[in-house]
């Protein structure tokens, strides 16, 4: 095991870094690479042998091959905004050098007769929003991190939001992809077809990869009309599966229209607040669910009378207890800082059990149950904090430690809690990582749960694509010693 | 080369094959094994030691298993309705066993909460599409193939059809999938989870993969609400151009509404009259682009209002000459068989250069018109076919021969019409397989059409899974001797 410390092996990748990239674009001092090595949440911190920035994809297949010639391993870095720990390098082991795509930010080619668009992996979500939007379209991806976050990273973390329901995950939405393999040289399919079935669609092994089969430098997404009226409902409701049952027949009712279907546990409201104090529950914080409901139409289409209707049949057949349509692009906006306060507001709490978690939408229900259950059996003074994309069978099930109670004391509970909330996915036959991804954080406990063909099998691939396991090594897949 | 004549060697492989699946379960007679050799279109006549048709999961891996042994390639087999030639063996070359999986057809698991649909591969489309109205949802899959088709053919290629505009192909409505690899084990994501991202998302090679990788045995199938209304609308329009205008209006203005987006070239018309002489067609054949529009809506969706604004409009605007909405489900079947009896009029005329090409949407028009130009110019006798589904960039320019060509002439005049067509497409940076696949009538094209980091990568992805060349071997992958 190399310390990333200095070694005259070290000193001479950091040259040829510097050769090839210039000297403002390799990061060696401690203070430079900070900001590249710890994640938002404060949870986890790491080093490296260097932060590169390469400002072009020759760049990126020159840092690839520098890397490989010294036989040190890549760890891509986008937005760093991830969840689970896969962007940068653990703070012991084995030396790395983190690439960062933050430089890599152009948009290649907006094509609005081809609902196309082409750009630099580095670009931020929000940049790649704001180029569809200028050529009248839309890139419905949408997170909490859309500011931040890189479409590169989005795509290798096959990302999710609040727009799933209606149009899917990153996967979804990406139609080509480029990227730089472990060996230095460039895989693309950015031809921006939206049929092209010619053999393997092996973007779709890029898709979700993590980094550890190559690094993403460009990408052409699949846009989307832009909705002419937008029209959110907030609903209180009397339990999970009444909120479900709303979710299926509005999917069967309004046809695809429905864009987001949240469900907030009203214990989540406070953490909002803490964010914004002024922040009211748009209906009473006596319903033990509440349920934000978007619908996104086409000009010829009422949004708001076919929302209205639909909520006045789940009021008089009471699965909704009360609900109100926002009647503005401000309210609607209120309506949301509920939903997006919750999860700044945990993140202020500090550290807290996080948990993306999926099952069959018929068990949404009793698996909340079940894990409420437990939550409130074995650690009764934790606080569960319960949301999530119910239309999708994905819910966050978190939880804040007792107040005051030190970190590291919190952060080892929270493991144990971890297992026992896994142990519970794994009976309803779920997953552990519904769009978050593996990541350093949940390699372990991604690997134990698969079967030895699954593992055989991802195995297989891994190496077929980085035999030298040059690519983000230990993330996602354990390394080889380790997993015998 | 073995011949699959008899040999001891042979006869050894049938013996365990026998053992393993009885009498009825392996065809060797010429006269038994003939319904599975040939294609429908009677294009293609291949040859296989044997046939075996298993009937549990189990028995597809004792087939593998026995196969293995005796270094003896497989070729999977579905329906056997495919466009490519990729479900049977060549008629000379290496010996392969043919394993079909017709008698793999139990659907396991109806789950209306979940809206997914578990079964074997060997289901008919169409058994998947029944089990799925039976409790109150659709499968959107739609071909003419359906009633013969099966579902682990239409996953192993990664099928289309009329409804990919708004549902997407085979791959977007697979939600799990189960295979039996090349060394016998069993691998399986069939928890039905709509969100689940942990770790690569191998199912998304198998899908398209077409039997190179393994043999599809399961499948999870994500279904959709059943419409409340389905209205069908046929237009006349002046040009290619103005139907794909009046596509992206579609899109923009009615939302994910629109389920098909047909175009048929009006010389297409003879064609569908083979298969029935009364069809009339609705609006005048003077208008050289004929549209088939198809709306599924929602209960709360007026779906005939919607779409006779949109329609309206469109011919205020001039896009549309003139447009017929049908008035009962009868007549939209009048409509479809329009579109339906033109395939099937082609095979009735015999052989016909068949293509499957998409390009980006804003080339769509000027690459039928380059297609059309160079059959004028260098193939006057012959008579091109333009439909397709023009919403995806995927259009099927085919060519009938002149009436009384001998079959081995046209065929020998269609490799080089092919040539020049896919010449075209290349210029576009299209696709030469937008939905039909490769098969063994299109690898040497699509290979050639590679770069070197393409097949560089597909190969490994190949060899990683199926190092010993067993599955389906010179499908998709040329023979490595023949590509190095």
């Amino acid at each position: 095991v190399l310390s990333p410390a200095a070694s005259p092996a070290l000193e001479s990748l950091r040259a040829d870094l510097l050769g090839a990239l210039g000297q403002s674009a390799v990061l060696v001092r401690p203070e430079d690479k900070a900001g590249f090595l710890t994640d938002w949440s404060g949870d986890w911190t790491g080093d490296a042998v260097a932060v590169a920035r390469p400002g072009s994809v020759r760049e990126v297949r020159a840092c690839v091959d520098i890397c490989r010639r010294h036989g040190i391993a890549v760890v891509p870095q986008g937005g760093n905004t991830g969840l689970v720990g896969g962007a940068f390098p653990p703070a012991s082991g084995k030396a790395m050098v983190v690439v960062s795509l933050s430089r890599l930010d152009a948009v290649r080619r907006a094509d609005a007769a081809n609902a196309t668009l082409d750009l630099d992996a580095g670009c931020t979500l929000q940049k790649a929003k704001d180029a569809a939007d200028a050529i009248g379209l839309q890139f419905p991806l949408a997170l909490g991190a859309q500011g931040s976050c890189q479409v590169g990273g989005n795509a290798a973390t096959n990302a999710g939001g609040v727009n799933v329901l209606r149009f899917g995950m990153a996967r979804d939405l990406i139609l080509g992809l480029e990227a730089v393999l472990p060996d230095g040289s460039l895989w693309s399919s950015m031809r921006g077809l939206r049929k092209d079935n010619r053999g393997y669609d092996l973007k779709q092994l890029f898709i979700g990869s993590e980094g550890t089969l190559g690094i993403v430098t460009g990408l052409c997404l699949k846009l989307h009309p832009k909705p002419a009226t937008v029209e959110t409902a907030y609903v209180g409701v009397g339990s999970v599966e009444d909120a479900m049952a709303i979710s299926a027949l509005a999917r069967a009712e309004l046809s695809e229209l429905v864009t987001a279907f949240e469900i907030i546990g009203t214990e989540c409201l406070p953490l909002a607040r803490l964010v914004d104090a002024d922040l009211a529950s748009p209906v009473s914080p006596t319903f033990p669910v509440h349920v934000l409901i978007e619908l996104s139409c086409g000009r010829r289409l009422d949004g708001r009378a076919l929302l209205e209707g639909f909520l006045a049949d789940m009021l008089a057949q009471g699965l909704a207890g009360d609900a109100v349509v926002a009647q503005s692009q401000a309210q609607a906006r209120r309506f949301w800082a509920i939903r997006e306060g919750l999860v700044e507001g945990q993140a202020r709490r500090g550290y807290h059990v996080r948990s993306d978690v999926s099952v069959r939408l018929g068990d949404v229900a009793a698996f909340v149950a079940a894990a409420r259950a437990f939550a409130a059996r074995d650690w009764p003074d934790w606080t569960p904090q319960v949301y999530g994309h119910a239309g999708d069978g994905n819910i966050h099930f978190n939880l804040l430690p007792p107040t005051g109670m030190p970190r590291h004391e919190a952060q080892a509970h929270g493991r144990r809690i971890t297992e026992g909330l896994f142990a519970i996915v794994e009976a309803f036959r779920g997953s552990i990582s519904a769009e978050h991804g593996i990541g350093r954080a949940r390699t372990d406990a991604f690997w134990n749960g698969l079967g030895a063909v699954e593992r055989k099998t991802m195995r297989a691939v891994k190496v077929a694509l980085d035999p030298l396991a040059l690519m983000n090594p230990g993330c996602l897949i354990p390394l080889a010693k380790e997993s015998a």
